[in-house]
């Protein structure tokens, strides 16, 4: 899990969220994203040569969490000196939804992971980090019938606008499968999904959480 | 903007990012959250006495930015000794998709702001930042029928179900109209909004960015 770890493997460490509880049952305000003619569209859309398209709208889905400073692997190279990477992780409302419900992922399950940079000062701000420009966006789309393993990983870079799935060799797949706790997803490290997934009993059964020790107090005071 | 400044100026820099393109304008997904009967449900309610509850769903508003460290003034206090404190801030989404149409905020706008405490290391993470418990919620609120202002502050604490609006005194009143690019937000700092309100005419007329420098690369490679 250092150098060599597959571009997905990024969500694994964005992603990750010590649990605690506080989850929101009541509200349903997640629709499937809406065509201009108000026809559903899918979460995920494919070439006929089967490369995902980049989800339009995932800025408007479920957000999970962020991270930061958290990227290396195959995207280190994108962010090679530049300042620590935030990394933002959205979920499809329907997916959310029925995971909520459940606490499982049902097929078309699309979870988006944006890799932002990062800057210290502007305007105001004198300390901290906070979100600028786009580095990557990665996603993990789960489609049983499309995808031997059920999950399969996409690196959209930048700008693209399509990706072919990763290759099944790639580590992000062996790494989800041997750390994830839920589904081949670390819904360990969302803090509102988490409890949802306890209560359903889907949590894997060999999965032990290990608690992260606290740091020193950082940032302006 | 350092020492006493207003507990909900955490906001201001929590919101803070530099513009960029990327706009996303097809989908329009998020819904105004529906009661278990159907009937819509406000984004602000509040007690007869005047103080606002606090809202169940919105971890499934429309996500605008987080940031890490930033946490100051007041809140400080509530993350002394702590690790550094992530800030993510959410919308509802009939306001999201005004500002989207029209570049501005209409009444009932709510713009959630949680505070969670970050942790460094746990199961495969070595290194960066995730996020964990949840320190604070605030909110600001825009409603001019109800605020002389046009808006209003409040801090939830980490789990309170109800708060007062923070006094005009307080200092995220002042900070607000003297740094916000729109509308007495600081939408200069939400990388999917700026482009819209530049499109619309929307920023304010003396407002002037000043992009952040890059600071050093960090975190693991």
């Amino acid at each position: 899990m250092t150098r060599g770890t597959g571009a997905l493997c990024v969500g694994v460490l964005a992603w990750m969220t010590v649990v605690e509880s506080g989850v929101l049952l009541r509200a349903q305000p997640g629709q499937t994203p809406q065509s201009p003619a108000g026809a559903p569209s899918p979460s995920a859309a494919y070439t006929s040569g089967g490369e995902m398209l980049r989800p339009e709208a995932y800025r408007e889905w479920i957000y999970l969490s962020s991270g930061l400073g958290m990227v290396y692997g195959p995207a280190a190279a994108a962010v090679a000196g530049r300042p620590p990477s935030f990394t933002n992780v959205f979920v499809n409302p329907a997916a959310h939804r029925q995971f909520m419900a459940t606490g499982t992922w049902p097929d078309e399950t699309v979870m988006v992971l944006e890799i932002r940079s990062s800057a210290s000062e502007a305007s105001i701000n004198r300390g901290g980090s906070f979100q600028t420009d786009v580095v990557a966006v990665e996603a993990a789309v789960k489609d049983r019938k499309r995808f031997a393993d059920g999950w399969a990983y996409f690196n959209f870079g930048a700008r693209g606008d399509r990706a072919a799935p990763l290759p099944p060799t790639a580590s992000c797949y062996s790494c989800h499968k041997a750390n994830a706790a839920v589904d081949q997803t670390f819904v360990q490290f969302y803090p509102t999904l988490m409890p949802v997934a306890q209560r359903f009993g889907t949590v894997r059964a060999d999965y032990q959480h290990q608690p992260a020790p606290a740091k020193p107090a950082e940032g302006p005071r």
